[in-house]
Order: structure tokens, then C-alpha cells, then sequence
């Protein structure tokens, strides 16, 4: 199977600008992005990363700077099966991506928080996707517009993209790869506040 | 096996004061608690709602105010297996609940977003809780320091407990409960800003 990894090079992270500069955002996008192609390298899976910008990472890469939709329904119309992950993923196992890529459905697909599509496989050539706005749901109604069968992913791992500072406690907690060792030398750790862990910075540690 | 639902009556859902009055809260907090309810009782089983002061569901109910370190320490106490299952979990549902009910292992944990523990059966009388901070990792820890197998339940519907109004699309998006229609009759809908899927409320529909 085919998997396609989209990844935004240009001035990544945008909402983690608060926390990060530019240059750290983008070491931190490319760690997570390490992380991904690790855990489909785990599946025996040789990922294509389609990027904004050239980026330099050890799998095939494409330069693409079209957005998600277009760029995704290029990818399934160049032949089905095809599996689409997202970039920002520093939970994905192995065994979390085995749920989407080893489904006997026509699309297999793991919501991201907050209404997004993390992972997408797609079966059925005639299925076009829309990533604006809820895109789960969308993605959803457009399979059974279709007349296909849907398997829904249900795996925290999955549905956990980084986009705001509060995400890293998850990576902090979760995490055991490039993602959760960058923001450790960052000086990133879990602190206690009132009963909530949160993540704080020690500025020492700021390079 | 017992099936143990803390539920905190008492002004509940403080994060959420900026969007619900207190008699909002708590009952949207009491449509989250129908829910998980129903998501047990499709499994077959009877829970019992542990909650801080007085609340009327067609369950058995306890009136006990301690904090959740010692209330699931008691139930353990009372006898294993056990499993306490968060109250404000409205996307759970019997099949989600299973991975972790039916796991063989002598612990079974279901993280919560943020490092909190949402799901937890016990099978091992040894073990002791610790709500306080990161209680997965600190969960984890303690399993592995008394020599007990544990089994991580990656649930995206079992992680969502709703803290946050940011929280609300996710109930709209992927709940079909009570939880849901009571947001939905309150007013919420979702809205896309610049791409990203928002809860707003229709100031029309407060009651």
C-alpha cells in the first residue's frame, strides 16, 4: 500500500508561536514528523512525504505545496490503495496505524481532536475528500454518499495532532520518540498546577 | 464485575463557567453522566454513580465526598475486579468500554487528553490509586513497581472527558447521546473559522 505523509514546511505550527520561534517550530514539526515516518517504517511500510518546501528526511519526498484536498485526491487518483497520515502525529505506533491500514473497510479513517481526519485509507478510487472545516464528518458522509463501507479508528494515539502548547503534556506523557526528546531539551517538562498537569519551559534550557 | 462512576455534584465543570451558568453545568454535567451510564449498561453491566451529593439516575447512587484517591481506593478495597469509569466521558460507548473491561490483564488504564486516567479496571487488590497530576504515568509507575501486567486502552472516545469548551465539537462531531442534545438544544452548533471547526452558541437558544 501506499502512504502519503502531507507535510507543511512553510512556517509550520503557527499556534505554537506563543511558546516556540520560528526555527524551533519547525525542528519540532520536523521531529514529529520522524516520529510518523517511524511508525509506518514499524508497519514495513515505505512512506512518500509530499512537502511544502524540500525538507530532508531518509523516505522519498515530493514537493508539493498544493493544499490537503487537492493534494490528497491527487494521491487516490493515482491509484487506490493509498494511505494518508498526517505529519503531526508523535503518538502513532505501529500497532495504532495497523488499526486504519489493516481495515477490510472501503475507508478506514481516525478522527483527529476538535473534528479533523488524522489517517485516512482509502479503497474505493471513486472517494474525494474535503479536509476543510469538520472533515470527519464530511469524510464520513462522502463514503456513504458513495455507497462504501466505513470503519471508524478509534485510537487516542491517532487523534492526538500537536497544534497548541496544551497538547504537549501529551507528548510529554505519551510520547517516546524525536517529538518528546525535542521538547525535553527544550527544556519541556510536566508541571503540577491545582491538580493539572501542564507542560512549562525552563528557559534555561532555551537554545 | 462492579462498575464504579465517581460524579462530582458540586458546582461541576468549573472550566466551563465562561460559556454555561452553574445550573447549566451541572446539567450538562448530568447529561455526560447519562451517557457513560448507558455506555455500561450496554456492556450488561449496573454501575453504581459514587457521587458528592445527592443526584437522581435509575442506577444505585452512594453519597460519598472524598476525593477521588481514596474513593477508588475503597472500591478496590471493597473487592476486584473493579472498574471506575469517569463521569464526563460522553463519547464512550459499550464497545470502547470493552477493550478495556474485557482486558486480561490485572490492570487496565485508558488515558484521558492532559495525563489524567479516565478509564481504570483492577483485578489486582494490591493496587492503589493516585489521581493527583499525571495519574497515567503515575498509574503506570505503580503497576510496574507491585509487578502487575498492564494493558493501555488507546481510545480517542475514551480519552475525551469535556473540560473545556474547546471540548464541545468534539461531542457534536462524534456523540449521539444526551450529552450531545443537550448541547444542541442549548444552542451549539459548529462553525468553521478559518478552517478549523468551533463550538458557537446561538445566544437565541439559552434558556
Amino acid at each position: 500500500m501506499r502512504v502519503v505523509i502531507p507535510f507543511d514546511a512553510n512556517d509550520p505550527k503557527t499556534r505554537l508561536a506563543p511558546v516556540l520561534d520560528p526555527d524551533e517550530r519547525r525542528h519540532f514539526a520536523e521531529a514529529m514528523l520522524q516520529d510518523v515516518i517511524a511508525a509506518v517504517e514499524g508497519l514495513g511500510h515505505r512512506p512518500l512525504v509530499a512537502s511544502s518546501s524540500p525538507v530532508d528526511v531518509d523516505v522519498p519526498t515530493v514537493v508539493d505545496d498544493r493544499p490537503l484536498t487537492p493534494l490528497v485526491d491527487a494521491a487516490i487518483a493515482e491509484g487506490t490503495p493509498v494511505a494518508v497520515v498526517m505529519a503531526d502525529l508523535p503518538l502513532a505506533t505501529p500497532a495504532s496505524l495497523a488499526r486504519a491500514f489493516d481495515a477490510e473497510a472501503a475507508i478506514a479513517i481516525a478522527p483527529g481532536r476538535g473534528g479533523g481526519t488524522n489517517v485516512l485509507v482509502v479503497r474505493e478510487p471513486a472517494f474525494r475528500t474535503d479536509f476543510h472545516g469538520a472533515s470527519y464528518r464530511d469524510h464520513l458522509e462522502r463514503a456513504r454518499s458513495i455507497g462504501t463501507s466505513v470503519h471508524e479508528v478509534d485510537s487516542f494515539r491517532l487523534a492526538t495532532d500537536v497544534d497548541d502548547p496544551s497538547d504537549f503534556v501529551d507528548v510529554l506523557v505519551h510520547g517516546d520518540g524525536r517529538a518528546n526528546a525535542w521538547l525535553r531539551d527544550a527544556g519541556f517538562r510536566i508541571a503540577v498546577e491545582g491538580g493539572d498537569p501542564r507542560a512549562t519551559r525552563n528557559e534555561n534550557d532555551r537554545h
